[in-house]
This record gives structure tokens, C-alpha cells and sequence, in this order.
């Protein structure tokens, strides 16, 4: 079953491998009349650039120059396909030669030869990161979707790196330093401990949390399409998330009902909830309340250290995974985290 | 959007209400000729019911009989779509008068009137548990291909009650206990606490562990369908779920590359991955390895101490919500997990 | 694939085999508070049924009671799947047991065996005539919604058997007479013309027309949606039709475009098409007009007649179909080509 | 409901509109390891542009120079999707202002409107003919997958244009006159007849046949996917084609049982059909045989003759379309009818 295509209202098709001549989006079923620019898309995608002269990021450098090439006319959306393409120009397909022919531990070198039957340019290319640009893209058009429609907003940050944990939270720090933290000493804390993992030719992993304010209310469907659950397939299906939760989460096991139930009143006319351990989300449909979701992430597998494997012909043999990586992927994939949530609730606002 | 249906190639639709007089599955996709009998739904159907004399579950009781009406033939699979119905018979509605004008809090009154316009059976019926006997009829049948095919074999145990954790594993005492916990002494303190609870007119959350053990190799796609998000979607799409982890799961974030990259190696000619801290997926695809997922699971919201909340026309008031209830869903869920669980695995591996 | 169900927003998805216990359909998406009753489903059904005592039909009796088992409370729908059952009751296998290892012409057995490796129940059951029950039954829903939502009215005649035309149109006289022909003294010849054929054991095909009056204006998309594309996906899904036009239809190809075009002109400040050429659909979107759609159906392939074919095992044979079948398909396909537009229709009315 | 995805397993999105930079397709599902050049796609591009110093079509100029971007390395598939790009060059948008607030009769203006709300460049773009352009880009894919696996040839040829019937098969003709037509006098006929009715400044229809020489057996399925529904639906899915049949189509009505069922014989060993009344399909599924399939196709609307009609404020008064337009769309459309035919069959062929 070809799975390059997400969503059934607000439906997007992303194409492009890492080390082709370009990646892309095609977004069907944007509302016409939307208004829409190059630079409300660019903006994103410059947020998931790595930066420059980091210590901790890859040292690969694109441009992520977006061109709209359908869909937009005068400054808006005509209803029809946005298509949406980047062109790649830092490749250097050679960097990869010397462990071509063994399995990179953690990486999906294995199980792509498992499924193709050839460790191909699908996996190669297709599994790289650089995928997500694709859906960043697409996610700026759900947000501009939502910010329109209901105003609302969605950003995520770093909690936690390797055992350090935020304890503060100030929104307006987490675009200003590299760890998208919004405790400013944790920040800190977190770059040093960074720059020391990746010293060690290592990596690490992280939590981070998406946060969705004032999202629409009364979105998701009571059985399969609970709203948690098309959540779930869209951020989990972003390589290195290894787990998600919502609310209390796995913090629910400890908590009784009579604590974990949230009371409702009436306050000046509205409806209020008195807490929100269920991260806005009852019974598969939005509360209204704030949405919060926690992701873990992996480390990246893509490590200095040597480590043991296997060659394609059945080798014991030890590889180094050289090359450019990051060392830690939490900060970098707030964006598409971000992108993949708003694409949900714009696909099920549409279809409502 | 219809969210009744999941799956592509093994596609389910399931209908039916909590108070209604059948609920259903219809299974289209199933391949000819599988030997299939009631017997064989019948089995896990059961495994679902509450344990009678239980002091813990709900006193409903229902017989909760199997009915094959299409697509089977002298025990076999024909490859037209299989319907299996089951008949409501212990139906209380009146136990439901007194609170059917207050929202009551945890559950999912106030989301389906803000989706519906009404508080209405939509809710009250679909979004019942009794919902999920149709996952885990169809889910019998994904378990029949997936041990036919692959000698899959998927169960899960209850792993954390409240602040009890299971520390041993004797697989063959999971079914033995009402808890489905797999460590015998732990056990008998879980079931302790929760007829605590239960007569505290609380309840209680937990943590549960499915394990796919020998699951089909090379079974997801890199992109959306990645085999775990195909998994998240239909675990998290269960009440009461509010998280889900992969292998090493949230403890990811702590986990350096060196520590949590599986290494592997060559043994009497076998590939052999020398840990599994991934849980059995990487980039998206089965290893072959156990695949291994925990899920938080919250308390009951149904209890019998006073919460604040309002009325349908807005008054502040307090409600309890007595009724026949279970005070914790984490073993009655078990075979609900496991079914959509193979069903999704059922679903990528004939669509392979 | 699985192909057992229909439309997207209106989602239909059908059961039952021709010799199984039921038959049965599953309708996801239809709105709440429509009124709806078994009535509503049962006269539609019985439309279906051929006539009693009917000297041109089969003689198979069926009772064909509607049960409706989930989705409608109090006279209306909930927004849950509707779930509608019709009991077999008038099974006899072994009219059948003389001509099974022989493919019938005209039959779909030889391609199911090459399709499944077995002529099974999947054909056997499956490819009957009885599975459009179920069509008839969801397509009663279909009519109610677009009745309620756009008067809309969708009625079918005979205007071919033979070489014998329909001249006249009498609207009221359609349900009149078996073969559904709106034209009183053609509906006779054709009586005369199709008693004659079964006399002679061999079978006749027809030209059926439907139209749809006041179809909600503005439905349908200018891509692969086309109204016309899945209304035509819709109709040729019937077992027997052979060819759909719309409108002019095959006319076309002699018209010029100043004689197919329809003009316009405003008439007491309504925008009045001059003509209806194009059939009420105009670059794949409904203008407002009637939609003219006519059907091509081929002769019933069971006949007395002997016939040259060959046995499973490869050798030459003849072969008689004896049992009881129809000798004419056309009139007995309205009330199924019907529904299928209905809910084509409805299916793109809700989607909007 | 977005409408730019057509197929499930071999899928295709497309988008671009008539006067943006670029068209294109992305077609995701094609299996990896497919000998696939830009030269095997632009030679089918090739065929749909209208002739140079041609009498009867548009004057409208574009190199349509194919550019793969995605999905093929070094000659082959890759299996990730497989992005096509065409850019637009010949764009005088000019052309159309002076009849935009008019409806032109026979055009999708009034009923875009109806949908939109808006005269749009929905409709301008995504309803021109420029459009199948990546139709068949996509289709060259898939006429490459069909040779390989099953030797199977697709081709069209115009069987009668007005009045004009074709009356000799002469297949290496066909694509040596501009009409398509694959008899020699015929052809010469037709000419003359379009390009008077040019100089009329009006415009004609045709019919045209679309053969599938061995196309796999096995494909279709028995109820709603039939073969002849799915292919149905794609033809009648491309512009100005109002009518469709398979093998005898409309003449079904006259004939009997005894003279449309297709008599099987054996013949050295092989099951030989000895006719072919069925157009290839019996049941849904295809026999083996030569698929027939027939389109109606309307005259252009776009013609230099005065017509009735009214303006967007509701005024009655003319129009002529001048412009450059073809004067008959048959011969055009075939490329078109064999590529969507060609996705069709390979869609189902890879889901099998």
C-alpha cells in the first residue's frame, strides 16, 4: 500500500528522496480564498534548518528555498492542488560509500532490506530526515488554516534531555536557544551536556511536549477516528518518536478517578473545566481546553562509537557511523511535530 | 468523516450500541479457504466478558454469543465479507434517568453535545465499552491469519496497578488471574487495592504490555504508515488509553546512542539482534524481534464519589455516577489491545 | 482489495451471500435526527421483489423482512452506523448441484475460478443478484436524506426490450406494470415480446433510463470526481449493465457544438437553462437540471437454450441453465440503479 | 472530498493549472526496480499535443518537456513516489478576459460558480484539458508496468466523428493521421468534415474505441470494484466524454441470451471464448479476451458561434468563444483514454 499520503480532508502527498534534485508537497483540499505566501511556509521550514554554526547539528546545509507551483494565485488559495517544492543542493551521496555494505545499527538499513528486498534509494532516501521538510511545509498551511479558523496556535519545546528536565516555563525563550527549551538555566545545563555527548562521538535522546491552544472544539469521532488517535498515527509516524502521550499520560496508572476526573463549572457564563489531566481530549472529541502531548525521542543511532553489526552477505564485522548528524534530534523535530498536529486538526476541522 | 471502519486491506466496519439489540463486525478482506469456526471467536469474546462473582468488574452480564451470518462455509473462509453478530440481551437503560441532564466529568457527555448537537446515543451508545466486543470479534480473525501465516502469537498482562508494579513474568498465570498480571504475589496485592478502591466508590488506573511474539519481518512502510504509527492509531483509538510506548519507550530520553542502538550479529548462520531496546521496529518496519508496546490506561471515570459539575442548562451542580461499573479497565482492555493490535499486523501483512 | 464498500462521506458497506443465513448493509455517515423507519427501507425492498405469479420472472420467494438493528432510536438516526438485516429464507442449493462443474456462459464462474483458484461461494453467493438487496436498502436512506435536504426525487423506466421502443411517457403508469415501461401500449408488446422469449428458454436485455429530479445543485469536482464519473462507477457496479450515457450521451457524436451546447437566459430573475442537453451536469458538477442517465442491460446469460462450454477438468461440453430465473433484467434493475445514484448522490452532498 | 488522487495501490495525485508555471503527477505505489526513462514518458506526452500546422486544433504551443524529480536512479524505480513535472510556457491569459463574466454554454463556468461561489481559477486552471497532461504521464507509467508483466498494449482509435463511421481496421494507421482514425478513406472524409465545420466556427463529436490487448486475467472484483465500475469511473472522469460502454454495450438491448453469451470451447489444450460479446469482462473480472470499451465524446463548447446566455450579475445576453480551441476532441482524448485505462488496470493488477 503506497503510504506517502496523509490526511482525508485536508489530504497531502509528500515526494522526494535526500539525495534527488528536489523534495515536495501537494496539499488537496485547502479551502479556496485562504491567504497564503512563499514566506508563511519559509518561515517553518527555517525553523527546522539546523543552525548555523551549532555544535551539536548536522553540518549539511540547504538553502530550503520554497517555490509554490500550484494553488495560489494573487496572494491566495483557488482550491485546487498546492504544490510545493525545495530543491536539495548540499548532497554528498559519497559520504555514505564506506558502510554501504554493512547495517548501521538502529537505522533502518536492515529492515528496508527486509521489506524491498534491496537496501535502495526508498530507504536511503526516503527515510532520511529530509523527508520532513515535505511535511513542515504542508503543516504551515494547517496552521495558517487554524490560526484563521479558530485561532489557534500550536508550538512545542524541550523538556527533557538525557536526564535533565525543564522546571520552568518561559514561551517566549524557547525560539531563542538552540535546545527549544523554556527553562533558560536548564537550557544551559542542556547545551553543555549536548556538546559533552557529542564530544564523546555519542548522541542522546529527549522528551518534548506540543502544546495546542485554544484548538477547535468538538473535533474527533467516538470509535477509530478519536481525535488521540489520528494524533498518535501522525506523530509516531515521525522517525525516532518512540513514544506518546496525552494528558496525565502514564502518569493516569497512579491516579485514582476521583483525581484524575476533571469537574466542570460554570464561571460568568461559561463552561470551565477545574483541571485538565486529560489534556483536552474526552472521549475522542476536543474538550476546547488546551491539547497536551508528551513525545519521546530517540537518540540518534548515527554514532562515532564502534559498534558491532553485520555485512549484507552475513559478516560479523564493527562500524562507525561518521558523517554529518546531529547528536541530539528533540529540538529539531518540534517543528514537525508542530506540522504533523496541525495537519490532523485541520483535516478533521475541514471534514467536520 | 465515517469512523467506523478501520484498516485498508483487512478492513473492519463495526456498529452497534450499548443499548441497542445487536452489535456487529462485518470483516471485508479476509482471505478464502482460513478455517474458521464461532468457536474461535467465541474464545476471545469470552475473554472479554467480566469474570462472574468478580468484585472488582461490572455486574453486567451479558452471554455475549457468537454468531457467524456470512462468509464462512463448511468451517472455511469463502473471501466475501464475513459478518458476525452478537445480541444485547442484560439492557438497564433506567439505571442511566437520573444523571441524563449533568455532564458527567471524565467521560464524554460534554464533547459528543458540543459534537452533536446532542447528548445523544451516539454517545451514550457508541462511545459505551461495549463498542470494542466488535474489535476483538474481528481481531479473532486477525490472530487466526497472523498464527496461520507467521506463527504469531500476541497476549497481554497487566504490568502496573495504581503504584503496584509487576516485577517477575510467568506468562501461564496471566489468564489465571482476574488482573492478568503476570507475577503471581504482585498480583494478589493488586487485586487487594482494587476492591479498596472499589469500595471507596473510587477507581484506579494502570499499565498494560501486549507483546507480539515472532511477528511477521519487514511489515510497515517508511513514511505515514510506519508499522508503529499504524499500531498508535489503533490502540490509542480504545477509551481510556492515554499513551503508548515502543520498546524502551519514554525511558528513550535518558538513553544515550551507544546504549540504546541494537547491535547485531551473526549466530549459526541466523541474524540475531543482540538486544531489542527498539521493541521490535525500526524506521517504521518489523525486525522479526518481539514487538513490544506498553499503554497507559486511565481510571474509570464512572464513580461513586461527589464531583462538581454542571447541568445541560448550565447550572453548577455534583454528581455521582453510580450504575454498574468496572474500577479498573487495564485487564478487561487486555484482549480489546491485542485485537487491534492484530489487526493491524493482519491488515500490513496481507497487504505485503 | 476489499470491495464491499461504497462512497466516503455516505459509506455503505454490504454482507450476505445469495445462499447464507442474511443479507445485510452497514451505512456510516448518515446524519442524525433523520427520520427514518423500516417502512421507509421495506417498500423499496419490496419494489425490488419480483411480482407475484409474474410469468417473465423468477420464481424464487423471499420474503425479504427489514430488520433495522442499530442506528435509529425513537423513529430516528442516532449518527452511529445504521445496521439493516433481511433474512434468506427460500434456499434451495441443489438447483444448482447438476451444472457445478461446468461454466456457465455468460456467467461469471470461470472468471472467479481464475480470480480466487476455486469457483467458491465468493462467486457462487457473492455475484447474485440477491447481494443488491442490500444495495436497495442503503439507497432507501439515500433518498430520504436528499428528499429532506433537496426534494430530489430519482424514478427509473424501461424504455427498450428488444428492438421495442418506448414512445410515450406516463410517469404514473411506471409501477404499474412489471416491466416498468412509462408508455401503456409499448408496455404491453414488451409483455407479450418477453413471454414469448421465455417460451423459447432463452433470455432478452433492455435499455433502462433513471432521472434524477431536482438533484441538489453544485455537486461533484472537476478532477476524478466528476458527478458523471461516480455516478457511472456507481451504476456499471451492476451486474448486467453494460454501458451508461449521460444526456445526449452516444447522440453526441453527430451533434455540433452549437446543437449540444445549452444556452441560457434569465426568466423571472431564475437562471433557466434552454435546453438540457448535457444532462444536468456540466464540467463534472450538477447545474440544477434534471440528471438523464440511461442504462444498456444485457440479456439474463441463464437459459434453456443449449450451449457449447467446457467442464472445470477441460473438456468439451454442452450445458442447459435450467432453475428459476428472470428473462428480463431491465425492470427489476430500476429500483437497484436507483439507489446507487441516490447514493452517489447523497454521498456528495454531505461531503460538500 | 479532495479529487485529485486517483488509485489505491497504484496511486496518483495531480495538480497544476492551465496558466500556472507547471503541471504534474505524482504517482506513488509503483514497485521498485521498473526500467522507467523521461524519454518512455515524454513519447506518450508527444502524443497528446495537438499537431503542428494542424487545421483543426488549438494553436496553443507548449514543448511539454517531462522532467522526472523523484523516484527513478539510474535508469529504474525506486519504489518511493515518483514525482513528474511539466512546465507551462505558451500562457496568454488575455485571451479570456473579455468573455469573464459570462457563462460560456457547454462550459464548467456556471456550475463552478454554483460550487465555488467563485468563477475561479478552479475551474479555469483545473478544468481545462491541460490537465490530462499529467494523466498521461502517469498512464505511460503504467502502460510500462502492464507490457512487462502481462505484455499487455493499450490503444485507441476515433471509430466515427459526426456523422463519419470508420468501417475497415487498418491498426498502423491510426497513428499516422491526425483524425486517429484506422481506416484510410474514412479518415479522409473525416478531415474535410472538420475542417468545414471549423470554418463554420462551430465544432463536432465522435466516438472512440479503446482496445486492451491481453490485458491480465484475474482483475475486477465482484461487487462494487468491478472492473468495468472502476474503468468507468476513470474514463468518464475526463472531460466531455457523456457515455461508456464495454464489448457490445447499447446492442445488448437487442439481443437475446442465446446471441450474447460467449460460447467456451477448448482449443489445443487452451480455453478458447468463441466470441466476444462481453468486451473482455464477464462478472467484474476479466476473462483474458481483448478488452472493448467505447466513449462517446461531446462537441467542443468553445465555438465562434453567437450563443444565449448570461452574464454573472444576471443579465441575458451573447457570447462567442473565440480563442484557440480544437474544433473535435476525439482523436486528442485517446491518449488520455488509454492512460487512464492503463492506470486502472495496473492499479488492480498490483493490489491482486
Amino acid at each position: 500500500m503506497p503510504g506517502n499520503t496523509f490526511g482525508t480532508t485536508f489530504k497531502i502527498t509528500t515526494w522526494g528522496e535526500s539525495h534527488g534534485p528536489m523534495v515536495g508537497a501537494v496539499i488537496d483540499g485547502c479551502p479556496p480564498k485562504l491567504p497564503l505566501s512563499e514566506k508563511d511556509i519559509q518561515k517553518e521550514v527555517d525553523r527546522r534548518r539546523p543552525k548555523k554554526f551549532s555544535k551539536i547539528s548536522t553540518t549539511r546545509r540547504e538553502k530550503d528555498l520554497v517555490k509554490i507551483v500550484s494553488g495560489v494565485f494573487e496572494g491566495k488559495t483557488t482550491g485546487i492542488p498546492i504544490s510545493i517544492i525545495v530543491e536539495n543542493s548540499d548532497i554528498r551521496s559519497q559520504d555514505y560509500s564506506k558502510i554501504s555494505d554493512k547495517y548501521r545499527p538502529g537505522h533502518a538499513d536492515y529492515t528496508y532490506e527486509l521489506k524491498y528486498g534491496l537496501r535502495d534509494f526508498r530507504g536511503g532516501g526516503r527515510a532520511s530526515g529530509r523527508e520532513t521538510i515535505a511535511r513542515v511545509m504542508a503543516g504551515a498551511v494547517a496552521k495558517k488554516i487554524l490560526a484563521l479558523n479558530a485561532k489557534t496556535e500550536i508550538f512545542g519545546h524541550t523538556i527533557q534531555i538525557g536526564k535533565i528536565k525543564a522546571e520552568k516555563f518561559d514561551k517566549d525563550f524557547i525560539e531563542q536557544n538552540e535546545l527549544r527549551c523554556a527553562d533558560k538555566n536548564v537550557a544551559k545545563k542542556m547545551l553543555t551536556f549536548a556538546e559533552e555527548i557529542r564530544k564523546q562521538g555519542d548522541s542522546t535522546g529527549g522528551i518534548i511536549e506540543i502544546i495546542i491552544k485554544s484548538p477547535p472544539k468538538g473535533l474527533g469521532d467516538p470509535v477509530f477516528d478519536k481525535l488521540e488517535a489520528n494524533l498518535s498515527k501522525a506523530l509516531m509516524s515521525i522517525g525516532a518518536v518512540k513514544g506518546i502521550e496525552i494528558g496525565e499520560g502514564f502518569k493516569c496508572a497512579e491516579m485514582k478517578g476521583s483525581e484524575n476526573n476533571d469537574e466542570m463549572a460554570m464561571e460568568k457564563g461559561k463552561v470551565k473545566f477545574l483541571s485538565n489531566h486529560c489534556g483536552g481530549i474526552l472521549g475522542g472529541i476536543s474538550t476546547g481546553e488546551d491539547i497536551i502531548i508528551r513525545l519521546a525521542i530517540k537518540s540518534v543511532p548515527s554514532i562515532s562509537k564502534e559498534l558491532k553489526t553485520i555485512t549484507k552477505s552475513g559478516k560479523n564485522t564493527k562500524i562507525q557511523t561518521l558523517g554529518r548528524h546531529d547528536c541530539c534530534l528533540a529540538p529539531r523535530i518540534i517543528p514537525v511535530a508542530e506540522s504533523m498536529a496541525a495537519i490532523v486538526l485541520a483535516d478533521m476541522l475541514l471534514a467536520k
